[in-house]
């Protein structure tokens, strides 16, 4: 049933997930690219993967990289330059004080958007996890929102044929980082062409926002474009499986998702630091389908009704009938 | 199954729910005890209320508050000094710099010793909500402790028929109340017969602690000796109905009481501000059954041997399985 | 040097300051309209005070309330509709299901308007406190927010004397409001004539806000239009006296204000609860004028120059300096 | 003023600081100790180092160690054993489910106790912090509990030259660590001879804790033994500059530790990610003389006077007058 959706992955969940103590990782995961793509393989249902420009899509293999992904029958739905990896970036990337940095960021930008031409993927994620701040009095917020403005401006245009999205996320690595709302990036955005937004469940409910409203938000916007996957404990990005946390939260985001009519993907970003990357995507996949099994099993119209009347006691008896599975 | 557990509530469950904006309450519920015992005995499977002292039962009343609530079929498995609902307890009840107030404060717990004595009820249930400071260098905490100290080994032997709890809370009424988590109930109590602790499920979350962790701690100190059942959203005490949040958090507390071999109450202290209460009482009592069910349907064992063995995945599908009862 | 600007208070300031467990307050607050304005006369350098719709300023007294507030050197520069101390409003305002109650929220707003423009006043403050939600799959977002942006277009027109502004807040009274952060306003706002934002300083904070990058934002798309100062520990709505808690941020705010070239009201919205109301009053206007001065000291140009640098440690540093007044 | 006490920097304070984004860290840091060493050299006022096990000390360089310090001029104030940077501690290092791990993380705290004594080390710190869950249904807590207490009586009793602290985090790496506040420290070491704790201060601010309460508290029982400094916005371990965030929290923490007597180190254990490393450790201590000085400009006994009369607004002003050096 919720196959009218297509299950993804970003590679790096099959990697080692290091944290800032313990650099190797936790010693479960895969150090290369075809490392990866073998154990991504083994996930049942897997419809494509994520890539990240440079790491694993470049001027020198994107052809390669296409035939390697259609061999095993992947789709590639996403690349995400790489503007947080390199300590270049580390003082911002499209609103960097530095405007020799700015200028930079908008070509890697524009280097992925034709990697995504060349590879069929319609898609790159602008994500500026390093334009930020740590402390009070250490950014000037209108040049950096303008900057951001003139950064995505220069970066939609480029090439039409692949759409321009923002991910937005409150804080890390950043202690503050400006794109920080679904809100604020429908702001950022608007009125320029061929841009969208990314909505990571993740960085939503570490944001405060309730997430199917965010999207709901998104969608009347027309910016609900794509979406990650992955559960936390709202005080960081901590990258778990969908719905380990928040039950009855990811129940209304399915609801809300069949309800917006999206057909887009459903793509994980998890980092099963410890655990078995393959055994992690599967429980991941599971949860997903268990939840809109359950919408479908009451049906859209059904939960609507009650959804419309406003009742919290309603609501959380419709919560607990749809998790167990009975009325 | 869940009933070798008795199911309480606290009488104020059926009253007004007064905030800080709407001092009348939104137009649900009971202004009377007899309104509010008149809609108790409505909820099916109650077996028990906790009253207020003072508000609910007196020097005047006691005998004939007894025999009222037998006659509806109701035990009293605590009665609950009123600390705080007082101007005069405004700065503090046990710990407040003002003696006098501190004596009235034993004095206050002593009178409802003897109520619960009169009663057939087991237990008071000291809440120092008051007993805090809203600002750094608002308070001297080393006297705060030993007063907090002095005062439950000055309730504590007044009448050995009535065991004295102390239930704690991070924060409000005051920003910061002293007696914040288990731990520090437990090095408050130390050594003083006669006391034990009353785990507030929302107080526990609302306190950054994993609560079926608290249980496990309060337990191995044979302190572990009533519950009060409500969820949040972890920022403040919100007084939901049970699981209404934490859905996997609220099956593990299950599977530990069942675990602890508690045998306790399980008592609702939730805030139905804008609900029926009638029926968001029915709505938590069938959480709670739920909750219970689906521990006994997989076994205490089973759910051991996973939780023993410490992957996080495991526990993931553990909990998807609980809770929509399949494998 | 800070009085380009004025200073306001909210006038239940110098009230009881209920909270849900004490209903009386704490002992220290006036009951009367006219104990309310005696203790505001004696607290030094204040303005004007914002008065509430009905329990206030009414049809029948607004003339009176005017030269009584006259008379005592009080400008009036905001009337507050009340959408949220009575029970009718308690599942919503201009957002609530029932269609008879968003008509008459609006209803209310525009008398408001009416009894501004009567008084003198530019500004009514509309907080939809009420409209939002308890619980996932609890409100239809997508009706939600066209009934938001209905109800303001539907105010907005009436009397173009007095402009509409928008006070956002994550929770409370609701679990989540719809209208919870300055980018949601902005959006909220958007395209309607005759609006504005009204920025609650610990609303924003404890929407997980940086205050000054809000207050940016919010005057770069013309829509910083009034101030409510207040502090609190970021979890809740605490009221507390201005930069009690965020000496760094309230700074940052100084600051912006000044850059910004913001020229309105500096009004307190703070709940002394178990305090002294005119020494809290006085105590929130020194530390403001503390705030002011440090910033002054150093100079606009010379904190600007460090600002856009964005290195972390001369950030701390330079607080460091104005705070302690020295270099 | 200040100087009754030594200041000390964990030596990774000058190292190249990765997140788990940018494995490198962001170019200003040094990479050998040597490096770190001469940049520690440069910071005034540093009178020791922190070592960690293996990394900078062990069985081959012990002595050699002790005499690049000492011809530094630095003292080695604590060694803290590595239980956390190897993929063999993810899952645990002294409750891990696997006991030899266990054995092997008493091995490793005996060994840095040895080289501790051979390098006139006082003490080593235990930080478990790879002790704990992600997940509910992933520990058994009271498992944990009791090899945590056994691991801490096996490793105390090794070398009475060096005492054995415990250092507690509420989360990271792990979701939710065992050892998260200061009174489940105290129940954690208590009755086991040699053990004391170690309060980072950081870490008591991201467990909800009010810094200088935990202090009281840990003095009361004899366990306030050491002290990381640092500071961050509560929701996580930022490891930012001493009171760069909380102003008012880091003043009061001075004054307690000048009221309670505390002689120890003041210990730095900041990761100045992005910024010069030197320049971070001299604006820390900076600050942190500011605040003994501000504290020391009232007095205690004047300070005392006030903390002890429990006024909300006093404290505030007292505060402002404090931070301002104004009255």
């Amino acid at each position: 049933m919720y196959k009218q959706w297509k299950l993804g992955a970003c590679l790096p969940t099959f990697a080692s997930c290091a944290d800032r103590y313990c650099l190797s990782g936790y010693g479960r995961g895969e150090t290369t690219v075809e490392g990866m793509l073998a154990a991504a393989k083994k996930v049942k249902g897997l419809d494509g993967l994520e890539l990240v420009g440079n790491w694993h899509i470049n001027d020198g293999n994107v052809a390669q990289v296409k035939r390697q992904l259609a061999d095993a029958g992947f789709a590639i739905p996403m690349i995400v330059p790489d503007l947080w990896t390199q300590a270049k970036w580390g003082r911002g990337s499209l609103a960097a004080v530095d405007a020799k940095i700015r200028r930079e960021a908008v070509a890697e930008v524009h280097r992925c958007m034709d990697w995504a031409e060349a590879a069929g993927c319609p898609f790159v994620d602008v994500w500026p996890g390093q334009d930020g701040f740590d402390h009070p009095l250490q950014a000037d917020y209108q040049d950096a929102w303008k900057w951001l403005r003139e950064g995505i401006a220069a970066c939609a245009p480029h090439n039409r044929k692949v759409k321009v999205l923002v991910e937005y996320k409150l804080r890390e690595p950043r202690n503050r980082c400006f794109v920080s709302s679904a809100a604020k990036t429908l702001l950022l955005i608007q009125g320029i062409p061929n841009t969208g937004c990314l909505l990571d469940i993740g960085h939503s409910l570490a944001a405060a926002e309730n997430v199917a409203e965010a999207a709901a938000l998104l969608a009347d916007h027309g910016a609900l474009d794509y979406i990650h996957w992955n559960d936390n404990y709202r005080g960081w990005d901590d990258d778990l499986i969908p719905a380990s946390v928040h039950q009855a939260e990811f129940l209304e985001i399915a609801y809300w998702l069949r309800r917006l009519g999206y057909q887009g993907w459903l793509t994980l970003d998890v980092f099963p630091y410890r655990e078995e990357k393959v055994a992690a995507a599967e429980e991941s996949f599971a949860w997903i389908r268990e939840l809109f099994d359950a919408v479908e099993e009451r049906g859209v119209p059904a939960i609507t009704e009650i959804v419309r009347r406003g009742e919290g006691t309603e609501s959380v008896r419709l919560v607990r009938e749809l998790l167990r599975g009975k009325r």
